[in-house]
Parts: C-alpha cells; sequence; structure tokens
C-alpha cells in the first residue's frame, strides 16, 4: 500500500465549492487505493485577516500569541475539509499540528520541526482514515503552539512525506505548475516539466511563491519526490528531483521577491572584527541576511549594505542602533523601496554569456542596478521597487522569447 | 493571595475597543492585588459564523470535526486579548482548554468537565502572569478537542473557581446582572441584588440567556461565589449564592425559552414499559427531555407528549421512528411552533396564589396554555411562539408592576 501527501493551499480551500473540489481530488486518489494524507492551509485570506486583528491590537504583537492565533486558521479548513470528505462518503478525520505529532523547537513564527510522532497518524491509516493535518503548526516543548512561518504547510506536506516515506508529495496550488516566471505578470511564461531541487530552492527563496524555500531543502535532503500542481485543473504539473533532462534552456526561470528591505551602515571604522559583529547580531536576532556588499568608505571607514526580509527590518535597525555607538557606527539607513530580481538555471554555470545578457536586458530597458549577487545557477540584483516588473518582462524576454 | 476568576462573553471582546476595554477591567483587578485567572468566549457572531461555515458543507457535520472547529473562536479570541493585556504592560499569557488542562469525557458537542490539571495555570500564576484561558473547550482521552456546548465557556469558568479555590467568580456580560425578565423586552424589568442558586438554575435552564445552567449547578454544588456583571458598566452586579435575604418578592423573574419543540407520540398501546422505552432511547442518544404530560387516548391507548430543545428535535424524532413499529406507536409529531413561558421565585412555595395570578394574567391577555409544569419554585407553561413576547409582558405586569 503506498502513500501519497497532498498538500492544498489557502486558494485551494477557500470556500465550500473549492473545499468539495479538493476533497473529490483527495476522493480519487484514496479510490486508486493509496493511503492518503493531506496537509491544509487556512482558507483564502483567513491568515492575513488574523494578522490584521492583532495589529490593531498591537504593533508588535507577542509572537507566542501570534502562532496561538494564527493556528486556528488551518484549524477551521482542516476540519471544514474533514467535513466535506465524510460528505461525500469518505473515512476521514483531521488533526492539529500537535495531534499529528508535530513538535518544533521553540522559534515562534518561524519554528522548525524537529521531529514528527507518527503514532497518530498511523493509527488513523490503519482505520483507513483520510488524515486531514493542519498545516504550518506544531508544539514546542513547553506544550505551547508555534508556527513554521509564510508557506509552513510546505514544509509540514513534505516533512510528513518524508517521515511516513510517501511516493510522493503532491503541492497543490492555484497555478499549474513552476513557470519561468509569474504567469499573473509575464503572459507568455512557460511551465516547466521538471525542475531540480537546487534550480527551484533559488526559484522559491528568490519569491516564485509556488514553493516554501524550507520545503524544497526538506525534500532535497529526505529525496522527497515533490510535484507542484493545479488543484483546478486536473493535469500534470512540475515535477521536483534531482537531476533534470537535459534540455536546452539556459535559465529555468525569472522571480521577482519584494520582501526585501536593503540597510546601509555608513561610516564602520575600518578594522577586523566590525562585520562579524554586525552578523553575529543579525543572527541572534535570527534575522536572515541574503546580498551583502561592503564598500570603502571616507576617511578609513568602510560601508556595509545587506538586504533583510521586510519583515525583519524594523528589528534589524533597532538591533543595530544599539551597538551602533560601541561599533563606532556613523549613520543606519533602511530603504523598502526595493526589489530583487533573480534567473535561475543550472545550465549557466557553462555559459559564461548569461549575466552579460540579464544585464544588457536591464540596461535596454533603463533599469539601474543597485546590487548584484551570483551563485553558481543564480543571478540576483536589486532595483528600485516600482521597475520590477519591467525588469521581469525585460529579462523573460531576453531569454525565452527566441525559445 | 486571593484568586479571582473573571469570565467574558463574546459580546465583551467583539472587537478591539471591547477586547481593550475588558483588559482594563482585568488590569484593575490585578492592580489590586487578586490573581487573576480569566476564561473568555469567542467574539461577537464567531461561532455562529462557523456554524454556518459547517452548514454550507454538510447537514450533518461531523460532531468531532464541529468540536475541532468551534474551538478556533475561544482561542482567537483569547490570543487577542493576551496581545492587549501586555499592550498594556501587563505579563499575560492565553492557554487553549487542552493546555490549561481540561479534561472531559468523549460526548463531543456537549462534554463535561471530568477533570482539571491545573499544573500549568498555577505554574503561570506563580510567574505573575494573568492567565486568559478559552472557555467551552476540553480534551477527552483520545486527545480530540472537545467543546463543553453553548455558554459552556461559564461552566469553563466556575470550574477553574471550583479547582482553584477562587474567591469570587465573576460573569462579565452585556447586561448589568439578572433581571426579572429580558429589559430588551420588558423595559421597566427590575435588576436583583440577590438571587438564590435553585431560582438562578431554574432562570438560566428556562432561557434568561444570563448564565448557563450547567455553570450554576456546578457553582452551587463546589459553593462558588458567582456574581453576573457588566463589562459595560462599573457597577455591582447581581450575586448569586445560597440564601438570599428576606424581601418582599414572590417571584424573581419571568423568562422565555424559544430553543423548544414539543414531541406528542400519538396511540401508544396502554402497558407498562412503554414510557421507559420511550425516554430510555432519548437518553441513549443524550437528548434531555423537559417537560413530559402523558394523556388517555382512543381505545386503550395513551398518547406522550414532551418537549426537547430545538436542536435536538430531528435526532429525536428519528430515533422514534425507528423504535415506533415495535413499540406500536401510530403517529408521531414535532411542534417547533411553541415556546415556555415560565416564572421562578423561592417564595412562590407558601404563596398558593402565584400560580393563579400567572394564569389570570395569559388569560386576560387571550394567550392558550398547551402544557403545564410546576416545581416548588417555578411554573412554566407551553404557548404558540408568537405570543411569547405578550406573554412575558402580561406576566411581568402581573407581578411587577405593584413593587
Amino acid at each position: 500500500m503506498s502513500l501519497i501527501v497532498q498538500k492544498f493551499g489557502g486558494t485551494s480551500v477557500r470556500d465550500t465549492e473549492r473545499l468539495f473540489n479538493v476533497a473529490r481530488i483527495i476522493a480519487d486518489t484514496y479510490d486508486q487505493g493509496h493511503d492518503v494524507v493531506v496537509v491544509v492551509s487556512a482558507q483564502g485570506d483567513t491568515t492575513d485577516d488574523l494578522i490584521e486583528k492583532a495589529h490593531e491590537i498591537t504593533d508588535r504583537p507577542d509572537e507566542r500569541e501570534m502562532d496561538a492565533l494564527l493556528a486556528t486558521g488551518e484549524q477551521i479548513s482542516a476540519a471544514l475539509l474533514t467535513m466535506a470528505l465524510k460528505k461525500l462518503g469518505y473515512r476521514a478525520i483531521s488533526l492539529t499540528g500537535w495531534q499529528a505529532g508535530f513538535l518544533t523547537d521553540a522559534n515562534h513564527g518561524k519554528a522548525r520541526v524537529r521531529r514528527i510522532n507518527k503514532e497518530r497518524i498511523e493509527n488513523e491509516l490503519d482505520k483507513k482514515n483520510i488524515v486531514v493535518v493542519t498545516g504550518f503548526q506544531g508544539l514546542n516543548r513547553y506544550d505551547d503552539i508555534t508556527t513554521l512561518g509564510r508557506g509552513g504547510s510546505d514544509t509540514s506536506a513534505v516533512a510528513l512525506a518524508a517521515v511516513l516515506k510517501a511516493k510522493r508529495c503532491q503541492i497543490f496550488t492555484d497555478v499549474p505548475g513552476v513557470y519561468t516566471a509569474d504567469p499573473r505578470l509575464v503572459k507568455n511564461a512557460i511551465k516547466l516539466d521538471e525542475i531540480t531541487y537546487d534550480e527551484m530552492l533559488e526559484l522559491a527563496s528568490l519569491g516564485a511563491q509556488v514553493l516554501h524555500n524550507r520545503s524544497v531543502e526538506m525534500a532535497k535532503k529526505y529525496n522527497v519526490k515533490l510535484e507542484v500542481l493545479s488543484s483546478l485543473e486536473r493535469v500534470p504539473g512540475t515535477v521536483v528531483k534531482e537531476v533534470c533532462k537535459m534540455e536546452k534552456m539556459l535559465i529555468k526561470g525569472v522571480a521577482k521577491d519584494d520582501n526585501v528591505a536593503r540597510i546601509s551602515l555608513v561610516g564602520l571604522p575600518d578594522r577586523p572584527g566590525v562585520a562579524f559583529k554586525v552578523f553575529s547580531v543579525m543572527a541572534s536576532h535570527n534575522i536572515n541576511v541574503d546580498i551583502i556588499l561592503q564598500s570603502v568608505g571616507r576617511e578609513d571607514t568602510k560601508d556595509i549594505t545587506f538586504t533583510v526580509a521586510r519583515k525583519d527590518c524594523a528589528e534589524a535597525v533597532q538591533a543595530l542602533e544599539e551597538i551602533a555607538p560601541s561599533l563606532g557606527i556613523k549613520k543606519i539607513t533602511a530603504d523598502e523601496n526595493i526589489t530583487k530580481v533573480s534567473i535561475v538555471g543550472a545550465g549557466m554555470e557553462s555559459n559564461p554569456g548569461v549575466a552579460a545578457r540579464m544585464f544588457e536586458a536591464l540596461g535596454e530597458a533603463n533599469i539601474n542596478i543597485h546590487m548584484i549577487s551570483t551563485s553558481e545557477i543564480k543571478i540576483s540584483v536589486l532595483i528600485d521597487k516600482e521597475l520590477g516588473e519591467k525588469a521581469v518582462l525585460a529579462i523573460h524576454r531576453a531569454f525565452f522569447d527566441e525559445v
């Protein structure tokens, strides 16, 4: 008996009609003789609505309470989806994160899954139940509810697929797969049949908004076969795996990430250990730093510029202001009016012309580049936020219009 | 250090403004040097909205899933209220039913509290935290979420007050206390300073909608000092206790309960054990039966008429239809177009004129009585639903206009 994990995002379960649509997909899989474990996100805008409620009360909601609040979104959709499955005549049961045995660290708002105690899920599968698990959440060792951060339901699904040794982990969303660019933005974006974990990882972390990056990392680590597909069209999606077939495409996609802020530290004394101090403070606040650029300033000083997720910007600036006097930082500036545009592809390694073609496309579109960052399979640039869409279109045209 | 339990209903926490209002009441109590445990209901219409969502999916939602769904309402308000308390600068923590140690039986939708494991709450109180507990819910021994039924947050509050040996259990609502009738209906209804547990019990179970009857039973059993008061006006409320001061009032109040349905079984064979069979079936479905009337029918048969809560009516009729052939029941009818109007007062025992005065008031108002039920401290009549308000006004006038 093979087991399939199916994860459905918020738009896939946003109302009663969609819940029944999803229930029928699950039921068909079950009827094919599979055990099915379902992971479900909160309905539609539920999570945003809950965040708004909290922000009506306070600018900085307590993180533990925020997790207790947000976890309700998935609990609602899991219960409703289970009711829909039962209405269709199937055996089903909903489990919250803690009922499903998700044990995490105590890092509220972005907890990591430490262990899954799979006993309850296996018991329910033995009873031939379809098991509907709330995504995005778990329990820490203090018995407090934690959440895995935005997009954490993907992580929940992959973690379950790994622990339960699922045949496949299907991530259902509102698009039919992974595209060369956001199809809402680029009309002639091309759907990919396959993509490597590494490419997907870059695309996910770069804001392609299809899969959560931690879920792809985890899939790669435990070799979970991922498939991204639409809950609305019954067509094959994009398979994410270790190695793809040879193909002509130099790059797999163009991604834009608006959730980025740039922080500049001006006038640091040019002595060893200063950069270490800055970034260890960021680490101690659990703030991920992305692109880093260090440049020589005036009169024996240097400047450090780096990017963080936009939500971490205020906290980062506050933390830096506290250490600024002792480090001799003269000025701290933060800029949220920027966006990051990136191209990704395992093929670019052996094709030195890729970067040139990207910069040429941006230059012709009259778009100024503030920062550049590269890895073996990606090139990212930081540009003004209002030019983001124009940049994606220009780059996509340069790489894909002749394909 | 004395401990006070404060329970806030849905209207008291319905939006951000009300949440802060409640937070200030709690903070004032804490500032007076008390330990404070708060029990909170779901905001405003949240529970009704969730029920509606479930009913969009299925007529008969699975009860386990319904509990998982409904429990989110209190989880949301508890987290938000805790954020508000923290915003005001107080130490506070929210606990769900299962985190607060509420262990119940497995009776989904109307579970009973079996035990409260108070370790976590006491630990949080030791840390000087204000503890905000989700009302209405607990955990059964299968680790499934249960709910205590409508109004169950009152029960949660009283149970906590009993277990934690609280000095007082304050039930905050949107009215300033217990009135001689629903003040929304009867403009000159009088607020009572005191009422006995027994009187309150009758008023609660009769639909006065101020306190949940199970909570009053529990308060009586464990001698918990209850106070019903408004979260909007800072004035003393109504104290519920064992014995009240002597006073002139023959009755304490007039209550109307629309949540009632009448089921009639026509043409039962007139032999022993038939009534037992009928009501043991009701008991096996956990359906509470209220007023029972048995009358002689035609040709060696009898009729049994009784009332149940409206929500149980469909299930009751279905259960009875299953046993009808074997019992020889000829016809089952159900009528939801009725209401129950009652008067309550410990003073009526020694005043035989009370019933007469009630029936006279109804007669003068031209209201026909279908069924009558009496106890030592109450008289209930069943009348047509559309005459309910008229009846309450007529009765209240007869007893209280001269007070």
